[in-house]
């Protein structure tokens, strides 16, 4: 594993006694098989983007941990030590222009009572392009109706958790019909997410994402669009959107820390375009440090 | 972790080179933190229960074992190494009169392109009291409709898949609830299996369990249940079933490798009975070698 760095956290959470990160090798394994984020995916992420050593929006990942963490009942990660880890983690790599750094944090061995966290960093894959050539995208069901996570809190929608293998599956079967990407829709036809990102449209001089009370992730990269946006005269809004909604939008974009805003070239075979000024120029605020 | 036995099978696919599994220390960490069963549940499991040394029901684990590999676009499991390995496992531990045998494989370490895969043997927890006693269960919403696995073959439903988060979230509210289990039902108010087992229920004297094709799990204890019944007399039938159909039944059951046939003593709230000596006679064949 060239050029990866391991910072293994031996206290994660609040209810353990304070002890300082640590590092490790990332070649060597580091989990039993009895960890509970191994044998029932229990466990939560984030995926941090470090532009130019920075990492972006540490704060907004660190709350969605805790909020993650609070929806499987998981004790309360220990959000200062989380973010040494990552500097740490940072600080520790050779430099690159950007560097993914991944926070996992799982229920740990069974019956320990002691959770397992570690932060892993590693250059990000060249995303530049599909940042700039666009993904062609198939909107896949989700299966679940909008109000899920009201109604079905044991769901865990709207948890970052480890159980992601239906989201891999996805993009899978995405593949295999020719797409690059997948965008759920819920049960109503209304669009939810992808599965590792966030689903923003431009509607003229307005940008629209949907609610994450449809049991969908509050995208951090989306956050941060949206706060460009506001910035630059261009008003923002949660709303709910049906797939009709998206093939009428002008720009549409899959948000995430790693491929920052991945404009949507195609959805479900028809080709589309997007606003090119618009697009690099938020694509150069999402590779600027601002928080 | 006393008593607990680990083999790794650095060979666990069709794909790969054959070589013998080994044995491994358990508390000795196996997993490095890129296994993409870490990361992303991505990877499958199957618990066999191996009474008085004999593993009950392996060929019908390891043929779901496959399916469960084919679902998430796995190579095949070698199922003569994974018999060996979980032969190695129950023989190099010291007699109990039940071992629980995980069989375990993932999609390896990321970019790796080989699997990962071990078997855990350990003591089944003594079971006696929720086998005789019984359990009070809640019924909760699965959020899909019935038509899911046909409609949506990503969503993964039918397969056995370490993002077991949910399973593990349901019974964690069933337990607030003041509940012991719970029982998932499809969106129009069908049965579907419970997190960790399968639903029979006994109607007069025929026994049902509801179809596999709602996106569920085939289970191999319930298998065991139908092919004893159908030995002494009894129909069975694989039929939809709804809430209502449970509350009418007579004895119903929760059935899983390590619980066997756990009868449900309340159901929503509403205590319920079962037959005892019916109860008494399948809980004995369980615990009987046959296959």
């Amino acid at each position: 594993m060239p050029e990866t760095v391991l910072v293994v956290l031996p206290s994660p959470t609040v209810a353990d006694a304070p002890a300082d990160p640590v590092r490790a090798d990332p070649a060597v394994p580091l989990l039993r098989v009895d960890d509970l984020g191994v044998s029932r995916g229990d466990g939560i992420f984030e995926t941090v983007n470090a532009v130019g050593g920075h990492p972006q929006a540490l704060g907004a990942h660190l709350a969605r941990f805790a909020r993650s963490a609070a929806m499987l009942d998981l004790p309360t990660p220990a959000a200062e030590v989380w973010r040494r880890a990552v500097h740490e983690a940072v600080a520790a790599h050779p430099p690159v222009p950007e560097l993914l750094v991944k926070l996992v944090m799982t229920r740990g061995v069974e019956g320990s009572g002691r959770c397992s966290g570690w932060v892993l960093a590693f250059p990000n894959a060249d995303a530049t392009r599909v940042r700039t050539e666009g993904v062609a995208v198939l909107t896949l069901a989700r299966g679940y109706p909008a109000d899920v996570m009201t109604t079905a809190p044991w769901l865990l929608q709207g948890a970052k958790t480890l159980s992601y293998a239906l989201n891999m599956a996805a993009l899978r079967h995405a593949r295999t019909k020719g797409a690059d990407d997948a965008i759920f829709v819920s049960s109503e036809g209304e669009v939810l997410e992808a599965p590792t990102s966030s689903v923003v449209a431009q509607f003229g001089d307005r940008l629209v994402t949907p609610p994450c009370d449809l049991g969908i992730l509050e995208g951090t990269c989306q956050g941060r669009v949206f706060a460009w946006a506001r910035g630059r005269g261009l008003a923002t809004a949660v709303e709910r959107l049906t797939v009709d909604d998206l093939h009428r939008a002008g720009s549409l974009w899959l948000c995430s820390s790693g491929r920052l805003a991945t404009p949507v070239r195609e959805l479900d075979g028809v080709p589309r375009t997007w606003d090119a000024a618009l697009h690099t120029e938020v694509l150069a605020h999402l590779l600027t440090v601002h928080e």
